[in-house]
């Protein structure tokens, strides 16, 4: 006997086996046990009486169910904010002038490292409660703003402490590379080393990281700094991500397709050749448009080479202090159909079936399927396109995770 | 004895006669009395102990509170909703297709004409709950898609009794020079004259409007027939606004200036003269973000200028169908910030005290002064900064409106 069943639904299962649009089935149902589906169809094929196949029934009346949403590049454990700095910009204060003052990315490591986990935990938290709402059941954080191994494995721990807190299945990514710390102002190969030798085996020890991830650009690290940590990375069996290619073209994902990286993120800059090396090697392409709109970046990732050569894309809210203080998903969506040009079904694709398999999760999240983790999001809405074209709003009515509905926050 | 006071709070009052920025007061308090504002001050100067001051006593606990929100320009009364047309064009189908099928503004109309009241209240109320959430407690909601009396009519009872309907102060605005319609495929002349002496008049006559607008543009209504829908106006004793200069400069918001309007919206192409109009006449600037956002717009409205002459500048949804599905006024203060690069006090500025200028309610709404309406929003944020450096958040602790706590819809 399943443990619950929901019926009269409409499903955007995103099932590529499926080939309505969204994957979708009309009229259907979902049944879960153990936390995960059991049985998903349409209401014809349910062999009986649907209250003697399962303990609970509950009635969708026709509503919307999604998987639930996989946010797939977050930053969303840090110290302080940079409102500050938001607004000295907007006040016509200089760049230069707030680096000057140790604003920028510095700001955030030093107020990371002043903040207890507790702390960091507690603030995150608020932050979450925005995402949680509308229906993110798996969420990746990154380290990043400790830049040493105390700090980077406490920023770690409160990730995985949001995960056991919270409904939600929480992915912990380690970016030590992410910029050079004070310590090591003029010596970044001797800060990659500290990355590789010391950082990253402290925190795989610890069970800390479900993946490694590094920052290559001409104002962060190189291609080769970027290659001594995913060799580092592959010794302890950690998979591999990057940020690349968001200013310009470093052909980091060349490299990070040799690695057979999950995903490579951001990707403004992105070219064929890298392109082509992502496809073959199955990369996921990771879009950021919080960050794009942040920084009123004119550069457009390279969607129809990425569609051409096949490569799955997802779409993620790269919450952070500086470039992206972003706390929805479905605004993300919006973005990337407004500014990028994708549709609202590839959209749709990118926050749920392309977000988990950029974070290795694509046989168990992301679609709804028998066998699957039963995590799944009901909607008040007419069509899975309105979830992409209202701007701001939030549709969700009830968030089922791990075959449970969620109370909300 | 005031009715309820609350203590140890930070205070962006918004009146400008408090130097300080967002004329912030620092553990404050403010009292309220019969749903107005009784006394607001630091707690220095409170006299004596607040429980015997007022009946009922609330902690802050150092929490930041503002003015109430205003929403002064939005259409969020419409039939059906255009996420099929938003799927299509991204799909690659044409404008033009679109329009052939009945679509865009047309399909709107014919939505709208279609549903009954009641189903345009249910539909507008899951919209709205989105900006109660957030805080607003005045909303302006304009007709615009019936295009024949009986419609516009229809559509602003709805708007009256979502104000009834919730602890939220509807201002309403008689948009029948809105688009033409049909009806009046090849005759806007005729149109102007049916709105002029038949649809105002009736919808005067029943009390539903407190405002007159219209569409200046060149593919809506010339200034020549802008004129005639604001003397009909005036005949009526009702104050008038306008959609002006969003496509190009037809000099609509010296026209309306002209009527001493109350507001002049978009203005993407609004030229120095206008602006200078607008500032001797007294008018207030609506700048709509999700609008140029939508569009992909790329010509700024003229915000030096703007704040050369002096003129109030306000910041709105324009919740609509078509061009701007937004569903958060905070969204829409990040977007003035990120977008029109307004500071983050300005975007508050337009969301409180010129949102309330906007719609001739300044004396009453908009900041935090003794005598005026007690609407007022607690936040969880460290800055008031903060609600416009946010992308998508909401940190609306506690919405009180006319001096009592909204129930969390
Ligand atoms: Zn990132
Ligand atoms: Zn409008």
């Amino acid at each position: 006997m399943w443990d619950h069943i929901w019926i009269n639904g409409q499903f955007a299962t995103m099932n590529p086996a499926i080939e309505t649009p969204y994957g979708a089935l009309e009229n259907g149902a979902i049944a879960v046990k153990d936390g995960k589906i059991a049985w998903i169809g349409s209401m014809d094929d349910l062999a009986g009486d649907p209250a003697k196949l399962a303990a609970k029934v509950s009635d969708l009346a026709g509503a919307w169910v999604t998987p639930g949403l996989v946010d797939c590049h977050t930053h969303l454990v840090y110290g302080g904010n940079r409102a500050d700095e938001f607004e000295k910009r907007l006040n016509g204060v200089s760049y230069e002038e707030i680096a000057r003052a140790g604003g920028g990315i510095r700001a955030s490591v030093t107020a990371t490292r002043a903040a207890s986990e507790d702390e960091l935990v507690a603030k995150a938290q608020k932050r979450l409660n925005n995402l949680l709402r509308e229906g993110v059941t798996t969420l990746e954080i990154k380290s990043g703003y400790g830049l040493r191994t105390e700090d980077e494995a406490k920023m770690l721990r409160a990730a995985r402490r949001l995960g056991r807190e919270n409904d939600l299945d929480v992915v912990t990514t380690f970016l030590g590379a992410h910029a050079l710390p004070p310590e090591y102002a003029d010596d970044a190969d001797g800060y990659i080393e500290l990355v590789c030798s010391e950082m990253l085996p402290a925190i795989a020890a610890e069970g800390l990281a479900d993946a490694v991830d590094a920052f290559c650009e001409n104002i962060a690290f190189n291609t080769e700094q970027t290659r001594r940590v995913f060799e580092a990375a592959r010794k302890l069996n950690l998979p591999v991500k990057l940020h690349a290619e968001q200013l310009s073209d470093q052909k980091g994902s060349i490299l990070a397709a040799d690695y057979h990286a999950l995903s490579t993120d951001h990707l403004e800059y992105l070219e064929e050749d890298g392109v082509a090396a992502m496809a073959k090697a199955g990369v996921t392409a990771v879009l950021l448009p919080g960050a794009f709109y942040c920084l009123r970046e004119t550069k457009l990732p390279p969607l129809d080479l990425l569609r051409q050569h096949g490569v799955n894309i997802a779409i993620a809210t790269d919450s952070n202090p500086g470039t992206s203080p972003a706390l929805s998903l479905l605004l993300m969506a919006n973005m990337a159909c407004t500014l990028f040009r994708m549709t609202p079904e590839e959209s749709l694709a990118g926050i749920t079936r392309n977000g988990a398999r950029a974070l290795g999760r694509g046989d168990t999240h992301g679609t709804l399927e028998t066998g699957k983790v039963a995590d799944f999001v009901v909607w008040g809405i007419d069509s899975p396109a309105e979830l992409s074209y209202a701007i701001g709003g939030n549709p969700c009515q009830t968030v089922i995770y791990k075959g449970i509905e969620r109370t909300p926050g």
